[in-house]
């Protein structure tokens, strides 16, 4: 059968879209080592001859490297920064070269816990080390070198996205140019590390965890990571946001688990969310890379961390969202004054938002208010 | 061997400090039967042959009929509002007969979910009843009865004792005298509601929990109900206060649990504030009990809420605390206004306090300053 080439037909990409590239042996900052290391990741624009005009994205806890563009056969969802990256956007494929790539310890495709160990041929689970925010950092660091990138117009990211926009900062001062952190600071509260931990003693309290081993099982935690999941949920929503978007209304889906006197709208809400991560996560990254979330100190390594923020070069903005819980807006903006004190060229700006954390994912146009400026200017 | 009258002695107590009583069989409002209801109680200082000297104190989630005395072999722990009741105190057993008594659903002498159910002689489990709040002031109530008393001087508490306050004037509008919910209102928000079927679920996502069908088998979903624990201490601490007392200090106890690249001090009290309540809390209690405290809505079975607030004749002092995240200060505060806009002598008063909701049980000077005069003008 040959194809109709009239029939709504499009060209073959030109390239796909999801890259992979080895970056070789590595060494964890705080141990350990991981033999091969793979980056997934996607690009969008070209890169200038001067290898100068690209942007970093870093995503989110659960994202991936599809920040824009449609599903596909790699990406089951459409870009989760769609309203921020393309052609005249924000951040304008046209003119950038724009690069986003899943994190190590990750598992859309980066070498993660989930990958086989070449020593033993068996998946590291549990074995694969205590991966850094910093290492992350350096592991993008070695991709966007291999692409041919001499220096990042901007690094943008929200949460441990915006962690390593931070980092990376601190940690390649000469080839960044602009940095923006959204939804992160420094450290995160003992608040943050408490929900966060929560969630990693349900997913290793669940017998289907198996001490991190349960590849091949057929079987994952999988009620442990939906609880794990809920509480994450609870950390990127506000109060008001809940009250305005939930209320006490009871639940308008039908029940995912036994019912204890009815259910309200938000528990089904963290139900649903819950279940959905176990479809696209793996239980292990999640305990890998909310470690990394906790144990970020942009001051680790440093005498102090006014030492590491007087290391950055380029221009820094801090955007807190005034809701925030798990990186409240007052921590934020601390953040960009111990950053300013420190001989850093910071600045903070804050979204006005119900929707919390998250708002770095809902908030367009305030998003794009903040950073348009920032970046294009 | 004659013990030495001389060596310290003292008389044996009149009474034993646990009692019980059976109020018979029980009708809870949202459906089913419970065939026999005892209720645990404890009394201090004497009834007036009035019968209207007495004052009713009500438990947090976790505690019990034991507000107030040492320890003994009834209860492990000193009084939970020692500092609050006793000869002399705001709560003053040489002029009050105060009762206290463990809530129908609870696990510490009264009739609840790992009881007998004569009917099966086997624990009722997941077959008892669901309870309400109002279901749990009504067994107060023919407690009260037996008791002798006519008329509550007053009702006070904290947190699910305080919606039990709330209700008892509601419910019971000519018995109460005085009324005193301390982080309590009307109704909890969407975010309690969320984290409370965060610590259910892990209960209930606990292969030992069997469908809630334990008893007897020498184990017991601890592990799930850890996580409940630790999700509710959550709640009842504050952000700033969380940073005074813990920051990101690094666990000065030993692990309970596998580590993950280090643990912070946060962490290591959530495990431990967690292993300490299974060892001596139900967990299908615990699902009841939250449960419970979810669905309180003051206006549930009359019009509205206003309609509810109309019918209290007691004076009412909501107490707020400023950091309190499960019941927020404005919320409780509103509570207040609204009892009053339907005309309730109601009144607010705030507790400044980093402690979040658990301050009802440690910033004893704060609470004293405003129960005081409220209770014995």
């Amino acid at each position: 059968m040959t194809p109709d080439p009239g029939a709504g037909a499009r060209s073959a990409p030109a390239r796909p879209d999801k890259l992979y590239h080895r970056i070789g042996p590595f060494e964890p900052e705080l141990g350990g080592h991981i033999h091969e290391v793979t980056l997934a990741y996607e690009t969008w624009g070209e890169l200038d001859p001067s290898g100068e005009n690209a942007v970093l994205v870093v995503h989110a806890l659960t994202g991936d490297s599809h920040c824009a563009g449609g599903r596909s056969e790699a990406y089951r969802r459409g870009g989760w920064w769609d309203a921020m990256v393309g052609p005249g956007r924000t951040i304008d494929t046209d003119r950038d070269f724009v690069v986003c790539s899943n994190v190590l310890g990750g598992c859309s495709g980066s070498t993660g816990p989930a990958s086989l160990d070449p020593e033993t041929e068996a998946p590291y689970g549990r074995r694969f080390p205590i991966v850094t925010i910093r290492d992350m950092v350096r592991a993008q660091k070695r991709l966007l070198d291999a692409l041919g990138v001499r220096k990042l117009r901007a690094v943008i990211g929200g949460s441990i996205g915006g962690q390593q926009a931070l980092e990376w900062a601190v940690e390649f001062p000469g080839f960044v140019e602009r940095c923006a952190p959204i939804a992160a600071n420094g450290a995160l509260g003992p608040m943050g590390l408490g929900m966060s931990e929560i969630g990693r003693r349900a997913v290793m309290a669940d017998p289907d965890w198996r001490g991190g081993d349960y590849y091949g099982t057929g079987r994952a935690p999988d009620k442990g990571l939906a609880i794990a999941r809920m509480a994450g949920m609870m950390t990127y929503q506000s109060a008001p946001g809940q009250w305005e978007r939930f209320g006490r209304r009871p639940a308008s889906r039908p029940a995912l688990y036994e019912e204890l006197g009815g259910r309200f709208e938000i528990e089904s809400y963290l139900h649903y969310q819950g279940q959905d991560l176990t479809g696209r996560f793996d239980a292990n990254s999640y305990l890998y890379l909310t470690r990394a979330m906790d144990l970020y100190d942009v001051g680790a390594g440093y005498e102090s961390q006014r030492e590491a923020y007087s290391r950055i070069e380029a221009d820094v903005l801090f955007v807190g969202i005034s809701s925030d819980w798990l990186f409240p807006a007052a921590e934020v903006r601390a953040a960009a004054e111990d950053a300013r004190r420190a001989g850093a060229n910071a600045r903070y700006e804050e979204i006005e938002s119900l929707a919390g954390h998250d708002s770095f994912l809902k908030d367009w146009d305030q998003l794009r208010a903040v950073v348009e400026p920032f970046l294009n200017d």
